[in-house]
């Protein structure tokens, strides 16, 4: 049974603020700094081949997001993520529509073969990944976050890390265990970039020292509680927005462990 | 006389959830995905040269905007446009700063010349590309919208397309009808992409099956009725911004329609 | 002893709103479009190689900024520097985390070596262009502003340009007045792309003829009086953000010079 002091991790990284290095796409870089500045790390967002191995090392994790790919870009992971190897540094993957082209494809699995510590990603991404041919609509999943349980377990178990899959209800697994994350809100899907911010935030706590799991189970749960509060008494997407970064700010220790709804299997 | 179903056209959006693929600037990439997302269409945002032809014909409309212009993506404008030729997929395409420099200028001729299903510019672009010596500076019009009617009905018949000129009023041709649109607000002049987002907003009625002159029509009613409504006690462009997504997302068919400030000459 | 007409300058911004080009990154380039233009300038972000030079002379300021550095990126801000010298634009160097990679200290100093009108940056970033071994770490300074006032001044007297070290309270310097800003607020470090904000003002400041440290000067007290009535009853970053680019826009030069905080050394 996996457990984890939620709060702890929260307020660890408050008081270490630790450097993200992320590599990612250009419709969500600003949201994701904001998001890891709003919880208190520190992003960084640094993309050349030419000095991103000299940058890995001064982080804490590695994001590695292959939202808006380009050939000059994946050159750019590969050497980051050698270095991350190289450095001890965790790096966690998003998969970002990783069924809708073959060369998205073969860019997510020639990461996913350099075993990321996490990777996070919808159903659709998952199954995918997993070698299932589950349909995929450009960035959004076509499928429920249930359907991908088996998946998620078999990759985790195959690769050595840890899988998050996004949906209604969040699932993480190492391969054995298999918690679920019943917080959210539906008008995370009303948002771009809301499934890169959970990855970014994995980084967060990837870089404070948590396992894949721990750091995806809390990233996962803090960008659901604060979901949830946010998502209260807005008129749209827009004011959503908004205050999903106020309460990423404003969230606490006490309020996020009280609030975590895991259902642990 | 153009006329047309305005909310069943924005029902059907919103019941079909239509993907549309977006090659644009870096700027506007965030905004424009969470106004698509918001009024109910499914953006996605793929640009290397590599995987657009197999992407196109996935979604449902390609938009081509040429904001931050690189070669490589030039290349993969062009690729992506000959895909969805081949694929019968609408696109739109959006000249941005046309008249700035030939480099601009002639990667938007070669995109005009390739036939978008809507060309959709402001007066100084639309001028530009009808080849008269419109004053342009930067990607902000000098010139009123109504003095590039006449350039914008000639560019619609030689290219078979529609064209959209926007401004304090749009205009909408298809060679033929030309349909004035009054609704807007001064607050979009002030926030950077409204522009961008009036163009994938057309690529998302576009992706529904609507024509050119429909598409474009509708696109700049919902947009111009959403911002009379969002600039109703906003403190500055901060505010307006947020609050255009919340009535993105709150538009109802039957307000859109009653709300339509059209003149139809 | 400094001084300037701090209202003045902000009424004829708003007069002639000055069109300024930016080649910035990718993390901030729309919130740094919508504060030029919620403070009254016409941004552009134009950064192809084969259209700079063209574009360079239609704008009153060029803002150089190397957060998402590539090489592609680089050398065309060589080229539109070129550009803006051989125009006699001024210009302004953001050396973003210039002392995290050697590529990103090479560009720096590479770009500086061309001598902008103005360079900006905080502590760490200034101490590395002097040749100081100043602890960088990301983007965020690990230094305070106070120990970088020596170094800002030798370069700029050693180049002839004026220099901005931001923090809670900024220095500007032109190698021989040294002024303190102390105006600001700390949220300003919880939102992502402030600090290029500062720096996109400054070069709408020197659109309109302003000398190198007059621009700065009037840029980082505008940005510091507009976040202290932005962080005004706001519940974290994400409302400041939005109240930030309000304020921005809401701000009149009464205000400004009134609210200033400056302290002539």
């Amino acid at each position: 049974m996996f457990e984890m002091d939620l709060a702890g991790a929260l307020d660890r990284l408050r008081a270490t603020a630790p450097l993200v290095h992320n590599i990612t796409n250009t419709v969500v870089a600003n949201v994701t700094a904001n998001a890891l500045l709003a919880l208190g790390a520190s992003p960084a967002m640094v993309q050349a081949e030419q000095e991103v191995a000299d940058f890995v090392p001064l982080a804490g994790a590695l994001v590695v997001n292959i939202g808006t790919l380009t050939a000059p870009q994946l050159a750019a992971m590969h050497v980051a993520v050698e270095a991350a190897r190289r450095a001890g540094r965790p790096w966690v993957l998003d998969p970002v529509a990783a069924g809708a082209t073959p060369y998205r494809r073969q860019a997510a699995q020639g990461l996913l073969a350099l075993r990321p510590t996490v990777l996070r990603g919808n159903a659709s991404e998952i199954l995918t990944l997993a070698g299932q041919p589950g349909a995929s609509r450009g960035v959004d999943s076509t499928q429920a976050a249930e359907l991908a349980r088996d998946a998620a377990r078999e990759l985790a178990r195959a690769g050595g890390l840890a899988v998050a899959v996004t949906g209604a209800v969040d699932y993480v697994t190492d391969g054995e265990a298999m918690l679920g994350i019943a917080n959210g809100h539906p008008m995370l899907t009303r948002v771009t970039g809301t499934g890169c911010t959970a990855t970014a935030l994995t980084g967060a706590f990837l870089a404070i020292g948590l396992s894949g799991m721990a750091a995806a189970a809390a990233a996962l749960t803090v960008l659901g509680v604060a979901a949830e509060d946010a998502a209260q008494g807005v008129a749209g997407p827009g004011s959503f927005q908004v205050a999903l970064l106020d309460r990423l700010y404003g969230l606490d220790g006490a309020t996020l462990a009280a609030r975590a709804r895991w259902q642990v299997g």
